[in-house]
């Protein structure tokens, strides 16, 4: 496994690189759709693969609990279990434990929580989550960091700041003392914490590419601050981490906090938002957003986006796609996630070409003043 | 539009045909998806094509509540609208108005009913259900008729029959004096009623046979009755039928009722069993039903059914697929749904190879004995 930097742009610090597994290269920058559960919620895997995409996100968390990380194992490993033939990166569930779990204690050894299913009791540690990685087999693995609140307080960031880096050196000792288990290489990834402020963000990274991890993730933002804070602890953090490797923004976001992150440097995201907002009935466009539960599309019978090509996209208007929803139809979910995804994977391959081509930042400017002009 | 008939077996009124429409070309026997809101619920239509149907089945009453006729007519037509390439029957929508509706009130005028959504009030009459499918565009239109429950008494099925004599030849009335709308043909079907009162069946048949229709349905059942009650009626009715023309069993069936009907001469089917049960977690195989949501396919390996031609028979284990539908995915609806319509094609398209070779009475009996046999 490897990652090759192919290209950084000369007016932004947006790069472009390949990113190689064994189950395939993905070219980044890359947007990976949201599969917490080992599905893509609403698509088949070949509809996913038809986006574009060519590595998605599962959770390690969600898989340990449905449908335990046994079953992922004797399948075969998660791509055999969910019959994805590209790669797959496992969030540790950090995040998830902090917000689902009830219950959750906090020691410099682990994290206790109650499952937010059933309210049984369970126990991770940096190693334990090691290990439900190698037992899930994802390509990519994240390890067990704390992420604080948006607005916790300093000392609080600080804390779980020395305890992401206290679990990130533990979780590398387990990562290189365990093996693959599904007969295909695994890399691991570490992840930045440090909230808003620079020195810790700094201090975090630094520490963590002393451990000469396969990966960086950026991690605990979007999480409620303002934009253009995100954008600049992201700008501070891609300058500390080496520029040979991958740089993840976990969650990350809009179609426009993408544009901005990949020019401060960022390589791979995912995001909930073009899955879940297909599912409350909004599509993305090259003009921005559109409610299509809303009543005018009743009878609009231009295509979805004749600009995104996808099946979807390409093949239903938006008065049948208005239709479906308001009847509660699932098809509506299918078309609108489907639709969502494949503009999501052109934007950030649009982007690849720009920056190849050295006209990212123009094309940046542009797509975002399209993106936002008030429509009339 | 016509219908071939191909080859009548010689041990059962089994027969095989051909039915041509602007759309395409139907072998027959065949079964319908049901797609009532112009959507054969969680599947994209290319999946719909993929399980060989050729032929689905929606409905005009609900079509006429949601998302109206003339969004519909305005779209181009149901097939437009759907974007389905195949063929399409719409089912008038008696049956639903007596079922779903409150208040209806039926004369020989035609039926008033409030809608089972918003409560607000319609009338349908034998024509205004023509100018309603006219306007909607399937390639057949089934008529207005009158469908008494099961468990009505002699007097009550007298009613319905002479009602739906008095309705179908208004139908044909109306259908002769207007025109398809779409630049493709129409064709209407009638729809023989009865109960299981056999000179009521001959009776309401042979009047309708007089009017010259393009096609026959039986209507009626279905709808609590025996099952050997039911294959008797239709055998019954099979006897007045003209052999040239296509009979449809509405509403049937199980696959040992899909066998048992064309044994007796039944041509074609709808049903929403295959998609019904799908979301409930219900499988299709050659050895009976499974129930996904059974805690035994948690660690089963096994592909969803080897024998059923289909992406999600072939390429999903039953432990995925209890996984998804223990975690209420989407994509377990999506899953079920196509393969469970696989299932019931190649069932018809299996009945109609033994039909034209001579050995569907042995097939037929091998297939029940199999799938009913007791699992140890």
């Amino acid at each position: 496994m490897h990652f090759t930097l192919q290209h950084t742009d000369t007016l932004t610090k947006a790069r472009t690189g390949l990113l190689t597994t064994d189950h395939g290269v993905i070219e980044t920058p890359a947007f990976m759709p949201v599969g917490t559960l080992a599905t893509v919620k609403s698509l088949l895997p070949r509809d996913v693969w038809d986006t574009g995409a060519r590595l998605c996100l599962a959770n390690a968390y969600h898989l340990y609990l449905r449908p335990g990380t046994e079953i992922v194992k004797e399948a075969g490993g998660i791509h055999r279990f969910a019959n994805w033939n590209g790669s797959i990166l496992t969030d540790s569930g950090g995040y998830q434990v902090y917000s689902l779990s009830a219950l959750r204690k906090i020691t410099d050894d682990g994290v206790k929580f109650k499952s937010h299913i059933d309210g049984s009791a369970h126990y991770f540690t940096a190693e334990k989550v090691i290990e439900i990685e190698r037992d899930l087999g994802p390509d990519f693995m994240m390890v067990l960091d704390e992420c604080p609140p948006s607005n916790a307080e300093r000392a609080v960031v600080e804390n779980a700041v020395s305890r992401t880096m206290l679990w990130a050196e533990r979780s590398m000792e387990h990562f290189q003392k365990t093996k693959p288990l599904h007969g295909y290489d695994q890399a691991a990834y570490l992840i930045v914490q440090g909230g808003v402020h620079r020195d810790l963000r700094e201090q975090c990274a630094e520490k963590l590419v002393s451990m000469n991890s396969f990966g960086y993730a950026i991690g605990g933002l979007a999480v409620g601050e303002p934009n253009e804070v995100m954008y600049e602890v992201t700008d501070w953090t891609t300058d500390v981490l080496p520029k040979e490797k991958p740089r993840y923004l976990m969650g990350v976001g809009t179609p426009i906090d993408l544009l901005e992150s990949i020019s401060r440097g960022v390589d791979m995201f995912d995001c909930v938002i073009p899955t879940r907002n297909a599912r409350n009935g909004q599509i993305f466009t090259a003009n921005g957003k559109l409610n299509m539960r809303n009543a005018k599309w009743k009878n609009d019978f231009s295509l979805i986006d004749e600009n995104t090509p996808s099946y979807a996209s390409q093949n239903f208007t938006k008065a049948y796609l208005a239709h479906l929803f308001n009847a509660d139809e699932t098809l509506a979910l299918t078309l609108a996630t489907m639709h969502n995804i494949a503009f999501y994977e052109q934007l950030v391959r649009t982007a690849r070409v720009k920056i190849l081509e050295g006209t990212f930042l123009q094309w940046k400017t542009d797509f975002i003043s399209r993106y936002t002009l008030v429509k009339i």
